[in-house]
């Protein structure tokens, strides 16, 4: 007997999401994932301690109820119209199995983040990619309203740049279906689609915990909408998607603001500093709302760079398609972070010079920058 | 503009799984949903608390490496053919996706776990439930060859049952789809299908650490089987779906043999003593394979049981369903709760006597028993 394929066709012809590399045991400056380069608050591995012993042995709470509700105060809205998810990325799987099916059309901004075509991809729906000008700018009239679901990164990676919560509201409007507005960065940013969740009925807005609290080793993430947008998707949701530890770190993460804001404000303020100190080299930077810029080297020969900086033990993301294939992406580590990676720059820049051929020469050496293999 | 609706039809029409009730802080002897009622090996306490701290701010291992290669020397297998997951329901989500489209054919016996027609439902794939005898027997001849997907829980709940490795092994030759061989329970039963995910192309053998492992608050499991049907799920598994500690939680779970052998020897044998102790009673007790028996009092009333179990604190499974409403499903709990369950029982069936209305009699104060709102 002939047997079919054991794997859907839409697998087959799959492409798995990339996550950046996560080495271990290494030094280097790792700025390639947008991690936070500054402890969670010290409350989480308390409330962690407290939750060890014999408690491990009982299920979760299925609904995360007392995270959703120390949400619910934060953001003032009813904790009912909070889901919570095992990072955003759960929230996404979640929102796509809830309101697009075989053959719906989704669409989102591209470039953008590469997980909702492998997510659409795995539904079977069919995928439109809004194309971003240079500049990252988008026009209403790009979007088809006839989707039935369309991401918004808000702020968007890779570029780190945002679109105003006014265009967003003429766009949910528009739409005849839902619109996620992923905003894993949005605490950096100056706007937020917060209200826009609150008041509109096919608004979702996703946060996760892993950037600006840190909290990216726990997975941790929610969504705020209307309580039929949350409803269907407490019906898709894993059963028990969260574990006890998980819902315990998030409830203590929001319980300590003070070093949130703290956290994002560093960072924010690292950013700027960092921006100027690209520009003043020739770099050019997209305005950046997020805890990392995108930026094009002087004569775009952004792989050189990226291969340059990781031989003096400073790891960055550089995406090889033709509309990326100029930038870096760097995470905004700590200020002593960035400022090796602009000594990294300088000593590249120098030795590069000396080399027609556009290969950097190693200078580690003579500057006592770490060398990694 | 007239909206169209902004959820899938095949959701708006879903029931969402229900797991058992999960009360806190009450002194309730919890027997609903099957957990281990001794605690985890203290490994797992000591390898969490050596992951907390400033590690949480970096991505968890995407593709949980370590803990992979510690399943694969426990069960003598490439960690190519191992994949991790947030509980095994997250397996079964990722079988799902991996192997069943919208109108494909996914099958299971029934009654059974009642996720696989819920998760079947979201993905818009055919259901066919294939019917258990009055003893939970099932000839082959009953499924259909032509499923994309089968899924079996062997041991079964809610009946605790199980089928011998000798059909399942039939079973497998004459599907040309996958059958995942969900043994969530197979710790405490005679047989596993470890061999046939082994051998066979087309067997996958999901597991999860929640019952054996005493670990249903950390949310752990993992499947074994070939490397097409491993890779498959890698594609649509969520990127970074394990948490750093319940990696490390993982790891130490496995590192510990001798806690995991002597919790389960504990368990198989207050089953045999507690099924023999019904059985005594008059109760009709279905050979049980698992942590829990399923077994139908006299006379088949179960409902009224249950709930004159609750009144005196014992919490246990009812399914209203037709075909399982004569039984409860009974998780074993230590030595001294299952002696509380029976001289629970005993008080209920001396109380129930009296009433010819069949609403039993509380007796709780008289004998001293806890009873609980």
């Amino acid at each position: 007997m002939k047997r079919r394929s054991l794997i859907r066709s839409e697998i087959r012809c799959l492409s798995a999401y990339v996550p950046g590399e996560q080495p271990r045991g290494t030094r280097l400056i790792k700025l390639n994932t947008n991690e936070n380069p500054y402890p969670p608050s010290p409350r989480v591995a308390r409330a962690i301690r407290r939750h060890l012993g014999a408690r491990l042995r009982l299920y979760p709470d299925p609904v995360s109820l007392r995270f959703r509700e120390r949400i619910g105060r934060t953001f003032d809205v009813d904790p009912e119209r909070v889901i919570a998810g095992n990072g955003s990325d759960d929230l996404l799987t979640m929102g796509l199995r809830a309101f697009a099916g075989e053959g719906d059309l989704v669409q989102f901004p591209w470039p953008s983040y590469s997980l909702y075509p492998v997510l659409a991809g795995i539904q079977g729906a069919r995928v439109r990619r809004v194309l971003f000008s240079e500049r990252y700018e988008l026009r209403l009239e790009q979007f088809d309203p006839r989707a039935a679901l369309t991401f918004i990164a808000n702020p968007n990676a890779p570029s780190g740049t945002a679109l105003t919560t006014a265009f967003l509201r003429r766009l949910a409007r528009r739409l005849r279906g839902v619109l996620i507005v992923d905003e894993a960065y949005a605490d950096f940013a100056r706007e937020n689609a917060l209200d826009l969740a609150r008041a509109l009925p096919n608004v979702l807005v996703t946060r996760s915990l892993s950037k600006s609290y840190a909290l990216a080793g726990m997975r941790l993430g929610f969504a705020l909408g209307s309580r039929e947008l949350i409803g269907a998707m407490f019906k898709v949701k894993d059963s028990y998607n969260l574990d006890q530890l998980a819902q315990a770190a998030g409830e203590a993460a929001f319980a300590d603001a003070a070093w949130h804001r703290r956290g994002v404000r560093r960072i924010v303020r690292t950013r700027e500093a960092f921006r100027a100190a690209l520009e003043e080299r020739g770099w050019e930077v997209l305005p950046s709302e997020a805890n990392f810029v995108f930026a094009r080297p002087p004569g775009g020969a952004a792989e050189e760079w990226f291969l340059a900086l990781k031989k003096r033990g400073v790891l960055v993301r550089w995406f090889a398609a033709r509309e990326t294939r100029e930038r870096l992406r760097i995470t905004i580590g700590t200020e002593r972070e960035m400022r090796a990676v602009l000594r990294a720059l300088d000593i590249s820049r120098s030795g590069r010079g000396s080399h027609a051929n556009g290969v950097f020469r190693r200078t580690g050496m003579e500057t006592g920058m770490p060398i990694q293999a």
